[in-house]
């Protein structure tokens, strides 16, 4: 095939993919290979022969070649790595899945699945040439039972069309998250996806109720219970949440959603210190109990870059150094005026320097967008090298503070900002430079993930491993834990075709310097 | 040793541990023995020096051998099962477990990790002459911290100090059972316990946030993230929740604990049908959004039975069909006028036809004890074939109902009856019988069974597997996923030395039915 013939097994510059795609700035590659070089596995090569195999299997229209086909399915979403696949194949049902995985598992082909493509940690694109597994056409909602609030559905499914469709039954999902539009629930569940809910609805483990799923022979694991408990033998579906493709392509999910809350009030506060932001989330917590949905840091650094280069409005004045956005979401209706009343109190003690409150959807959209908005406005000054830590709360805004006086020599580094789910202590911590190279990367990345490491964080919350951190998974999992990922990882794909190169990193090197923290 | 020289290695019969307990009515050991009959593993027998190795190890005084000592560790919480096992092992820190199971594996000498030895499915007790490993004396708390309510702790802490330690500091633990006066959170875990405010605050599978765990071979994996996010890698947590103490021993948790609510308020109902049991559910799920923390259930055979056999009084007529129990927790002190307002509505639409509610913790209790007494209550009349099911809720009472018809003509069967919570889908069905044989037990257990899986239910909700259920696996579990548990075991315990003969059906025939329902 012409098309195939174009596919070539080196990685690909990024220029190129810039070339192909450019819409936002791009982070430097290096970044993103920082660690030993990837080398491309033992697979065979895609031929003309497999391209007829799953042309007859999928129907012509469903198997994708050619560089202009393929090449969407080739670039992250942050387009910050791009991949040389040359065959994309899209499956309509778990059968079709099934048959593939059976086929390129006895060809010893590498396959990548990919939902949205919406990852942040380049998890769902190839690294070399393996073959796209797009659920994209897996978008069938199978069943919601409205008594229990249970949503059983194709892994393809568009995150936002499921809240559409449960909202209409009074319920909603139990995540939200900026790409709502685009990414897919069986990413969400791969990824195990958090965004600014989690503090309310927790995470998808406690979710997700069953889910079904093709292992790398092509067996079809049937978990899909829609009981909130079962207790028979061991939670497979763990297996599948959060290990990003790499044990099975999930093909249906059940999850459980909560009610559609009657109330929603936001409010939006200045504060002059990290250790009033502290007093504020003890507060919230004891005064709003189960109603607090989201509770957002910003920094004034953030906010001050949002206004100025997004010409979005802060809804208080821009003098504080900290903000914070509060969400209640009830059944009953005077959670808002309790809201007033406990700010007012905070405001007399001089917890809180100023407050703006709303009950109304556009004024909630319109502050929701200052806080979604900070990494496209800091984009706009030049690289950003971002991080997504869990960070203990009491030490959550001192890496902020370390890094920005590491750096402030450095002229190529620009801004340090920081902002969050406080609620989850989720610290997303961005670096702003006007070069992206090895020595600036070796400056910062081992810094901010070491002394993570030390204080007992996470390096990644809740965007993943991917292909991006493999080499700093070790500053998060012990030595023990990663050899047992790698037994688990040759227990259930001991070829090593699923989403090869991610998650688990390669080279023995990397798995032995936790301890050493 | 003289003390081994008693231990004999075949099963001891139920009326000599009926001698050494006695305490409860016995149902007989068959039905706990219904499908193949257990054989012993090749595992070596326990000599001298393996009790001299151990001393040496933990102290004189935590090796206990001789019937008299090792007695109580062999027999069930229910005393349905007993095992013959002469040696329990007290170890008191991680390393003490790393020490005993790298010695076990070397050596080929089965375990059975024991915690509060609580549980419902035997899968606490050795079958045969297994080493007891019990966490009895791992009870540190390790911290608490105040700001996240996340506490640390040993894994042998007893669920009611724990409560009453985090209480101290404002916040409630997320379980709760029957059991927690001497339930240990380790075996919590290790069966993903349930309880009756899952509705509310979830499974442990959301709660726990981290947990360590000491392998088969005695690695110790150290995976005590104490964030609420950490997507790094496999979520090998979930390896250890709800195995049962078969993939590793459980020897630390990192769990997140909610805020203590300000005010709880408790309402108990009749209700005329079923039907109106779900209308009620549906206006309590709307009306009480978030603070809806039990949704309990009843029938009136049981409240009969409560009320006749421990003379506890119904606190409003035994007239009706159903009762229901709901109890709403809040940071807001309003709540319960919302809860008369809604239940006053309901009265009024017919919906329900008797209530009283309370806001008075001693009322609370009473109320309370009355729902949990169900099972001691049937105890008194004989024989009590007990299910712990989650079935949908259009079909939730009709297997008792079915079951009642099916055994009407049946002299020995006396009362069916079915409890349970209806927030969480689980019904705990209830045949009192005057004899237990496997007659009865064939006439029963594959209807109830057989009707659960046809509606896709599960056949433990929330007590687990153990021995008592591995030969019903295959009526919630596919042959696929059985397959998957049994390569899983097979990687991290090669030796199969972790509390063998349990959760995993050992007889091929066990694994092929759930295709055929």
């Amino acid at each position: 095939m012409s098309s195939l013939a174009m596919v070539q097994c080196s990685r690909r510059s990024l220029p190129v993919a810039a070339a192909l795609i450019g819409r936002f700035r791009f982070q430097c590659q290096q970044r993103w290979c920082s660690g030993p070089a990837k080398v491309r596995g033992k697979y065979a090569r895609v031929t003309d022969a497999d391209v007829h195999h799953f042309r007859s299997l999928l129907g012509e229209s469903n198997v994708l070649t050619g560089r202009q086909n393929v090449g969407p399915y080739n670039v992250d979403y942050l387009k910050h790595v791009s991949g040389e696949s040359g065959l994309v194949l899209k499956p309509k049902t778990t059968k079709d899945v099934s048959e593939i995985l059976k086929y390129c598992n006895g060809r010893n082909i590498a396959v990548c699945p990919q939902a949205g493509n919406t990852g942040m940690s380049g998890g769902s694109v190839a690294m070399f040439d393996e073959v796209v597994l797009s659920t994209q056409r897996m978008n069938s909602i199978i069943n919601f039972d409205p008594v229990s609030g249970v949503l059983v559905c194709q892994a393809g499914c568009v995150l936002e069309s499921l809240m559409n469709h449960v909202e209409s039954h009074g319920y909603m999902m139990p995540l939200d998250l900026g790409s709502k539009g685009s990414c897919q629930i069986g990413g969400n569940v791969s990824t195990n996806a958090g965004g600014i809910r989690v503090i309310r609805y927790g995470t998808l483990q406690g979710c997700v109720l069953g889910l079904e799923a093709v292992t790398a022979d092509g067996t079809i694991l049937d978990c899909v219970n829609t009981m909130r408990k079962d207790n028979t033998g061991y939670h497979l579906k763990h297996l599948f949440i959060g290990s990003e493709g790499t044990l099975g392509v999930i093909t249906k999910v059940a999850i459980l959603c909560p009610r559609l809350p009657k109330h929603v009030n936001i409010a939006f506060i200045g504060l002059d210190s990290y250790d009033k932001v502290l007093q504020l989330f003890s507060i919230a917590r004891a005064e709003f109990g189960e109603t607090l949905s989201s509770f957002e840091l910003m920094d004034n650094v953030t906010v001050t870059c949002v206004e100025k280069n997004l010409q979005l409005q802060c809804p208080i004045a821009n003098t504080y150094q900290f903000y914070v956005l509060i969400e209640l979401a009830s059944s009953r209706p005077n959670v808002g005026q309790h809201m007033e009343n406990v700010l007012e109190k905070a405001l007399d003690d001089s917890v809180i320097a100023d407050a703006t409150t709303s009950d109304q959807t556009s004024n909630i959209n319109k502050i929701w967008k200052i806080r979604e908005s900070g990494i496209d406005a800091l984009l706009k000054l030049g690289y950003v090298y971002t991080f997504d830590l869990s960070i203990p709360l009491k030490q959550f805004y001192e890496i902020v503070e370390l890094t920005r006086e590491k750096l402030k020599d450095v002229a190529d580094c620009k801004i340090v900002s920081g902002f969050g789910h406080i609620g989850d202590s989720n610290l997303h911590l961005n670096i702003v430079t006007s070069r992206c190279d090895e020595e600036l990367t070796q400056l910062i990345e081992p810094f901010v993930y070491g002394w993570t490491s030390k204080c007992g964080g996470s390096v990644s919350a809740e965007h993943g491993i991917g292909s991006a951190k493999t080499h700093y998974l070790k500053y998060t999992k012990s030595v023990q834990a990663i050899d047992l990922m790698r037994r688990l990882k040759n227990t259930m794909d001991p070829k090593c075709i699923l989403n090869p190169y991610k998650v688990i990193p390669t080279a023995t090197a990397d798995v032995a310097v936790r301890g050493d923290q």
